[in-house]
């Protein structure tokens, strides 16, 4: 590897790389043009193209990457592993910074099956813990995003992303932080700053203050290492199923399904996605048929959700308990959902579906059954916690073109991907509301309005509207742009603020009140003075 | 009322009072000795006698305050109702400090019966909530803990307490605070700095880094209002009391218990008490009869349990749900407890048990019942969330002598109250590991070693082990301080680490890493850098 050639502007400080070198050693620091253009991709708007890579393989090396990066007055951008498609990737927030990839820190550092936890490093991902249950302790549900087998749970956790099954609050199942602070020291939060503290991993909250919610979606800290609670197998389990032909029925759905979330019957994340969204999980844009015509027109639209018999709304939840009670619950999923379509599925009947599709097969007869097969299996193993690839599908939705194998990273297909991802109250109503306020803007701006409401605690739903696009038509990137904009705008206006956002996102979030922010910037100020990492993020400008 | 006289030390700044007087009005000052020395009182070591007190009406009230408070260098100790018997009480951490009063600011400013929460100010009381929904929406349940109608609700939140319902976690259950910063400004956290935003008391996270952490167990700030979530009254209802008369049987009911807890099954918090424990709420210390001598002699303790029928152990949770999933989860429950005593109660055996009492009462024999009864109710009721009183009457444990009438703060009484409440993982072991450091040192000092396991998550435990004493006993006093400093420093030693101490167990915090309370001074000089907010409030010295 060529040590940075200044002159290039490829890194201002020549001793950068070489000092990196020294600590984390040769094969695992980078300035080449070609790699530190892959860590600048962008599914958003801009690509920005960081100094450097560097991948430390422990905490020792991180603080003293972030000793010579103050000393140095560079920046670092941590990433776990990359995958924060749509809300940033693995790009920093602003060109020349260094991209800290804590992709090789990624030990298992501990497993207790007693008390259901995992201690992991940052660079942990979702399939190699899945593999790791599987090996070690088969009677623990680790918790999935959609994001797929690569995809990190640090990383995911601390920007409070969220999966399927009774721990899918990731915010809620982070128990204790070892963090990298910017001058270099090492915080424990809960009770890991006690030696030997037998609670540590059980007890979220520690004594005294507690610190954790400062260190996600945030700037203050380097998270290099968090203990991570696993659900036990349950003795019983289904899934259910349910949908609706009629574009009105959201709001009858939610309030059906709602009181069941907020008295306790229902404990696991409930997911409801329109047909829209469904189609993006199951083929592309059909530019054909629409003759080039965006958005999808009308008539087009309900052919292809005839041709793949999708409904105008479907969700997914699941049951957990002993056999009776799951029964009980079933029965009352199925009394408060009454007219509408519900499907309950478990493991004996996904095991019955295959031998009938086996036994349809020898007639011939059995490509129907195995074609629905392939589209439930997938989401029926991810509502158990496992991890899958088939979520990702979606993202290509708007990517033009042959694709480039079997895509387990969106940005190698060049998938433009935006979410705007409001919060609101678990009422019909609401979600009815929101759907009126975005339909129009991605009609207006050419785009499909893909929308998926996840029911993810007892009272508060998180939309996530998708906005798809190819990133290499510049057309269609501006557009897209200029829909996330004015989508978020006017959700921000209507008083749905997003869970989470992207670089672009992040400036819309300085509004109101700003004495938030400032404490935040103050907060920042005392523990990162210089401004070591990640400058920008979670940074909303006045 | 009196101007403060300087020469007695009453006030060393005679406008302080003219000051505070113009903001809240003449009627919420007070500089009288007797005042400032009922709020001054300890259920623990030592009184500490403050400055004045004050009671703003309002968010703005307090601003006022906090801003001639850091002009002319007082310090505030804000409490919302004072009834932090046993880790404080209203007493400020060091004499001289003005106790900012906020039980004037008292309203209940939103009631959601949709979503299921209030939005209330810092001096409500459990049973003004209590009353407020009886009236108003009888189909929520508040949680309360088990001190009683007149403790505040934010106080208990702040300070991580607990109850018996499935929102027993308190942490867990407060959505959004208004906070009023040492420099005077109001922070509003989660959603609360946007205008309107419609999740602002359903989504406890907001956007950006999440600051409520801070505020608990601290004095970076006063907490003036918080929005707190409301369960509702589920379809079907059952508690269920379980016991068992060996000493050794806590392991295994923990073992048994534990399972339930983690798989979700039971939602509850799961209280386990020991004999010492249920004695003391039946009875004061007998002092007659043990001629004196402490701790209980054992021979008295078996007598006293058989009188009273209690158990070596006994506990309680709750199921809620449909009628079947009842049905289906205390099944679960019998089969899980098999070997011990368990006894499911609803409303219906309840009032079952009233009419029989009254049946029985007319052949005179309704007498027993009726004192099972008497027992039972309070609890039953606590268990759904009723503020009851029944609970303090424990803390007479040790009270020498004739009460002053039902007894309503046990300050009134002199009683004085210890509380060591370490975390624990949710093993059997230990349980029993923790119940073998604890008991010697009890019994060394002469004290009965008191103490409930709660099962307060899906894999921690809570152990409240009280030391009851009469403050009034110098020599018992003192013996209780060094009782509590060993339990502390012991528990500490073993890695059992408390989830909230009082005022002489905060420097025993200040061990291990000196990162984490490093990083809690930096922030509260970057937003209290004059020491306004209750000074020696868990900040532990080196």
């Amino acid at each position: 590897m060529e040590l940075p050639d200044p002159a290039k502007g490829e890194n201002p400080n020549p001793d950068t790389g070489v000092a990196f070198r020294a600590i984390v050693g040769a094969d695992d620091v980078f300035v080449d043009e070609s790699t530190r253009q892959r860590y600048g991709r962008s599914s958003g708007p801009a690509p920005t193209l960081p100094m450097a890579v560097v991948r430390p393989a422990s905490t020792e090396q991180v603080q003293r990457i972030v000793d010579f990066a103050r000393e140095r007055g560079l920046a670092l951008h941590p990433i776990s592993r990359g995958c924060n498609w749509g809300y940033g990737d693995a790009r920093a927030p602003t060109a020349g910074q260094v991209i800290l990839d804590l992709s090789r820190m990624n030990r298992i550092v501990e497993l207790n099956r007693r008390l259901g936890y995992v201690v992991i490093e940052a660079g942990v991902t979702q399939g190699q813990l899945w593999e790791h249950l599987q090996t070690h302790a088969p009677q623990l549900w680790m918790d999935s995003t959609g994001a797929g087998p690569d995809a990190s749970l640090v990383g995911n956790a601390l920007d409070r992303g969220f999966g399927h099954t009774r721990y899918g609050d990731h915010t809620l199942t982070a128990c204790g932080m070892e963090i990298v602070l910017a001058d270099g020291r090492v915080l424990n939060t809960g009770y890991g700053h006690y030696d030997d503290a037998v609670a540590h991993r059980v007890y979220r909250y520690g004594v005294g203050p507690s610190l954790d919610g400062l260190f996600a979606q945030s700037n203050v800290g380097i998270v290099t290492r968090i203990g991570l609670w696993l659900t036990p197998v349950p003795e019983a389990f289904s899934a259910f199923f349910f949908s609706s032909p009629d574009a009105e029925a959201l709001e009858d759905l939610i309030e059906r399904l709602a009181p069941l979330r907020m008295n306790g019957l229902l404990q696991s994340a409930i997911h409801i996605g329109n047909d829209l969204r469904l189609l993006s999980a199951r083929t592309r844009y059909p530019w054909d048929r629409a003759a080039g015509r965006t958005p999808l027109p009308d008539e087009l639209r309900r052919e292809l959700c005839a041709e793949f018999r999708i409904d105008a709304w479907t969700g997914c939840g699941t049951v957990t308990g002993t056999p009776a009670i799951v029964r009980a619950t079933v029965r009352a999923v199925r009394r408060a959902l009454k007219p509408h379509r519900v499907v309950f599925i478990n493991d004996r009947r996904i095991a019955l579906a295959h031998r009938v599709a086996g036994a349809l097969d020898r007639f011939g007869a059995g490509a129907r059954l195995r074609q629905q097969l392939a589209t439930v299996d997938p989401l029926y193993r991810l509502l158990k916690g496992e991890p899958t690839r088939e979520s990702l599908y979606g993202t290509l939705w708007r990517v033009r073109g042959e694709l480039p194998g079997p895509v387990t990273n969106p940005l190698d297909a060049h998938a433009g991907i935006m979410w705007s991802s409001p919060v609101l109250p678990m009422t019909g109503s609401d979600a009815r509301r929101l759907l009126s306020l975005i339909e129009p803007i991605y009609a207006r701006h050419g785009f499909e309005a893909m929308v998926t409401f996840t029911m993810i605690s007892e009272r508060a739903m998180i939309a996530v509207t998708n906005l798809y696009f190819d990133t290499r038509e510049s057309d269609e990137a501006q557009r897209a742009a200029a829909c996330y904009d004015e989508l978020g705008q006017t959700l921000m206006d209507h008083g749905y603020v997003p869970y989470r956002v992207g670089p672009s996102g992040t400036d819309r979030l300085r509004r109101g009140s700003a004495v938030f922010w400032d404490v935040v910037a103050q907060l920042k100020q005392t523990l990162d003075p210089h401004g070591v990492i990640s400058p920008g993020r979670y940074e909303p400008r006045p």
